[in-house]
Order: structure tokens, then sequence, then C-alpha cells
């Protein structure tokens, strides 16, 4: 069955998109932990990352370098932070976080709920600096 | 100055040893989160990870892929996370943490207090899937 991602890299659920590639696709959490939260796919539907073929998994942290420079710009912070859970949707994705405080990476915190414009206008702070 | 994962790969501060080669080095978190938390660290000392040059960075990866076989081995659960935060110790390292539960990745909880030797105990186990 196609999950979520599957469905927005195929265009049948909308997303905010920021970047896009052969292989990858990058676009807004919609429950971000914090303005500037990007999650990156592999188009290709695996469910565990460390499931990709190594070439895969590399480029998609060539990609993910990229994006958290564009990130860092569009939203200054310490550093761009990572991490991959993968509990929910089953479908590998990177997420990419601004941090300024190790509790910024907390799954378990309260999300940001932001407006469709707000969103959009994140998503094309980020896409101007790619 | 030297951050403290630099003088752990100098064999000037013990640890316990998962995996090591010419560029990297793995070994158990003190304050881990989980039985099986491992930092993957590149050995040239570089604070922020997305400094890396692409193929250092890319490698990275390619070895936590190994890293988080034996560990899943070693410690059964759904799949091992990734995490990179890196505000604490400014020198590149990745968390690898084996996840039954979206909480178990979150940095704030409270950590596991392991004797030396339930760590070597660790340690052993991972290495031999490796």
């Amino acid at each position: 069955m196609a999950t979520i991602f599957s469905k927005i890299i195929a265009g049948e659920i909308p997303s905010y998109k920021v970047y896009e590639d052969d292989k990858y696709l990058a676009f807004l959490d919609v429950f971000p932990l914090k303005k500037g939260h990007v999650l990156l796919v592999p188009k290709q539907e695996v469910d565990y990352m460390f499931d990709m073929e190594d070439e895969d998994l590399a480029g998609l942290y060539i990609v993910a370098k990229k994006l958290a420079a564009a990130i860092k710009k569009a939203y200054p912070c310490k550093k761009v932070g990572q991490a991959v859970i993968g509990l929910e949707v089953p479908h590998a994705h990177l997420h990419l976080v601004p941090l300024n405080d190790i509790g910024d990476l907390n799954f378990t915190s309260e999300k940001l709920k932001l407006a469709p414009e707000e969103m959009q206008e994140i998503a094309d702070n980020i896409k101007q600096y790619l």
C-alpha cells in the first residue's frame, strides 16, 4: 500500500516542496517542531532507511547537506539537527530541524500549528537559498 | 582544543569501542537512552556534521548502516533510530539508538546508569555481529 509520502511524491497529496530531483524529495513537515523543519525522503518506497542501497543512502545525506545549508540561512540556528525515527510512516524519512537547544529535537513536544500561507512562506524562504 | 571525542579517538580517555577504521570510530554513549546506544564519529575533528566533505559524510552513513545491523541483532528493536544534535560536544557525532517507541529518541529523558561490566558486555554483544 502506498504510504502518505509516496502519495506526496506522486502528487496525489499536496505538500510544501522545497527540493526535488530524480531520487529524492524534500518538503515541509506538516507537524513541525520548529519553523524550517523539513523532511527528506527517497522517492523509492523503502520502510527502513538502513535497508536502502549504500549508494542511495549516501546520496540522501549529500542532498541533506545542501538542504541544511539552505535551512540554516533561512532560519538562523546553531545547527541543523537530524533525526530518523520511522515508527509512524513506513517510508524512510530524515527530519532536518533548526536547533538552538537540545530540547528542539524532542518529538514528544507539542508541534507548531501554522497556517497554509505561513507554510508556503517557509518553503519559499528555504527554496531561495537552494 | 581537543574535544572529549578526539581524546577518545587518541586513546587518552577510555571508551567501550564497537567499531574502528581509518576514518571513523564507534563507541557506546556513556549516557545511553537505551542499551545498544552507540555514537559514531569521524576521526577528523569537525564540529558540525554538515561541514564534512561529501565523501566523508557519505562514508559515515555507510558505516552507520553496518553498525545499525549489528545493534539490531544484539538488541532486537523495531528500528535503529538516528539523531544528530551536536549542541554539547563540538565534534560531529551520530547517535544510533534501538527504537521501539517514538519516545525512545528523546534526549531530554533520563539516561540509563550502567555499571562498567554491563557497558563492556553491551559493546561485546554488538561487536560479535560486526
